[in-house]
């Protein structure tokens, strides 16, 4: 295998640091729960990340956690999970809900005994099904022994280690050569699932593992919306055209924010990108270790308010980042939290006007000084002739 | 845009079936849920693909649907979705759990009252967050109306259209170009994810709107993964490497498994791959309307078992396909349907012993008579020179 900038030790210490967290609740266990589109969790604990089927990381209290999978995934998650202990269970399954004739595996009640679980928390509270729930309820003693703990993971996953810091400037410098293949080939008349298609292959040719998320091309009429996928209208010139590009690396994703037009741009397209970067940069020379976070929110706010723009504000300006590639905190006139040295956001520049937006995007680390900004490649106004 | 298959009557046309289906229970709507990994249900009903967010498509017993998104998804969502009725709520943000500070979204009750339901059918049941089914039993009276009503779309969602088939049709054809391109890129020394990511560009450029999954790709040690991701392992001469590759095309995903051995391949591992691969023909030759489901399975598993290779059977011969590339019914030895004209399936053989293993797979529309088969691209054993 290529040589990896994680290690056994991170992940041990990984599940040192949510048994420490633990020990302040009267938690027995932690059930971390993840999916294919949410793999966060049990990636951050096990390394593996589910693909069809879902998947729990069990934290005791104390001594060996154990990765809980379904029934058809285990040579893969053997072969990728950090924790030694893997178990098949039936819940985790694939949605399409096949037989598996013959199948012996435990069930909740032979999990809680083993484990002895009187009380148990929940991390990945709002995605957990229903079911399955239930089903662990029953094996418990009732919901009053299930807790929400998403609060109780919160501070580890926020404080990121060295090597997480080394995964997310990775990811980013490979999310520039997503960008760069698109500068180098984009031509009017290309869906924008085919330019989806040429940044992805270029990012998992400079090593990227995935995609940090579905990444997307909005141009045109598209171009208004902040949470997308790519679509099969052909670009055309003079129209904005932005990406949202991002790679993974180990599990952590970066992501990259950029506006293009093709041929001439509109006088008024180009003083609305400008006000948008303006912003964005704004936002990197605001946030440093000691400063309230709704205070950034404000400032960055206030400025495109005083360019005439503040009908085109829609969230932000910045959301934490890591193994999502947008994870908690997020960033908004709200937030009466203080920035910390270390913790990791992308500043995400989101703005639109009726049918025309633009997303400008990078990563960055809070410093006790200027923060450490993850990509700048073609951060510019790119028109392309 | 570009031109679909997929015509405004074919949604109409779906929520009127999904009616008729509820008409004989005694619900007085159902909700259909959906995730950016699961997206057939709200997909099916409304073309609506969630990203970051989940939704719901509502639909009552008699009069308009309902799509129910997250607080950040509306411009997405009303550009893509088929359902005029478009409704924000915050239960469907995303995993991360931002403020939007000064939201006024409509809460369950609102809902609830709305739409007059007192009795509720949930579908994709098994995927329903606990948190948003307590919300909804408050508004609702209690878990007591509220019922799993998976199996009342199940017939529908079997049931395909000719314009569904022409989508599997395209999808699987996409596909093709995928595994083209790696036959003609592939070299020692590539690594598992670079191939995903070239497979992933033809194929988008070729017309998909995105993979069906996360293709994947297995080589060495890895192969023995039926369900896996690509890794950075560099591939070798003289070992299986076998790709899992899929195409998306208006929300139907195909998918063709093919292996390939780089340089010379030994006797013994294309004996296997041979086993495996007649296994696979033989599959297509017994899935005809009229069959029993489990005597397909059983017949290609005792082909297998005469071939001395009992032991590396995993699952299957088949499972059915449409929006998800692996839905609802699996095609078992316990499989005790019978086959039906248009219904759809992945013929899937994997096949594993030890560190070793592979997948065929291909498509096919159950008939009157030999299936039809998606997709024959490159079915042979690849060795490449």
């Amino acid at each position: 295998m290529a040589k990896t900038i994680l290690t056994q030790a991170e992940f041990d210490n990984r599940i040192v640091k949510a048994q420490k967290a633990m020990a302040k609740t009267g938690l027995d266990a932690l059930m971390v729960f993840s999916t294919e589109s949410e793999p966060a969790g049990v990636r951050y604990f096990s390394d593996y990340w589910p693909s069809f089927e879902t998947a729990v990381v069990l934290i005791p209290r104390k001594g060996k956690a154990a990765l809980l999978i379904g029934p058809e995934s285990l040579t893969y998650a053997t072969s990728r999970s950090k924790i030694d202990q893997v178990i098949q269970l039936m819940d985790f399954r694939e949605s399409s809900q096949p037989d598996y004739p013959g199948s012996t595996l435990p069930k909740w009640n032979d999990i809680i005994a083993k484990f002895k679980i009187k009380k148990l928390g929940i991390v990945g509270f709002h995605m957990f099904p229903y079911t399955i729930m239930m089903g662990i309820a029953d094996a418990i003693g009732g919901m009053k022994n299930i807790v929400n703990a998403d609060e109780v993971l919160r501070p580890v996953y926020m404080q990121k280690s060295e090597l997480e810091l080394d995964c997310l400037r990775k990811a980013a410098k490979i999310s520039e050569y997503g960008f760069k293949a698109i500068l180098e080939k984009i031509k009017p008349g290309m869906t924008e699932a085919a330019l989806c298609g040429i940044a992805t292959e270029a990012m998992l040719a400079h090593g990227a593992e995935a995609t940090g998320y579905p990444v997307w091309c909005c141009s045109g009429p598209n171009s208004n919306q902040a949470i997308s996928r790519p679509s099969l209208r052909k670009v055309k010139t003079g129209e904005i055209i932005h990406f949202s590009i991002g790679a993974k690396v180990e599990g952590y994703s970066a992501s990259i924010g950029r506006p293009v037009v093709l041929g001439h741009c509109p006088a008024e397209t180009k003083k609305f990108l400008q006000v948008g970067l303006d912003a964005h940069n704004l936002t990197f020379d605001l946030m440093r270790a000691g400063v309230l976070a709704s205070s950034v929110a404000m400032k960055v706010h206030q400025y495109i308010k005083d360019q005439g723009y503040g009908d085109a504000i829609l969230y932000g300006p910045a959301h934490g980042c890591g193994q999502m590639e947008c994870e908690y905190p997020f960033l908004e006139t709200s937030s009466n939290y203080t920035l910390e040295e270390n913790m990791t956001f992308m500043a995400d520049m989101f703005l639109h006007r009726g049918n025309m937006g633009f997303r400008w995007e990078d990563g960055l680390i809070v410093k006790n000084g200027p923060a450490e900004r993850l990509s700048k490649f073609g951060c510019k106004i790119n028109i392309i002739k």
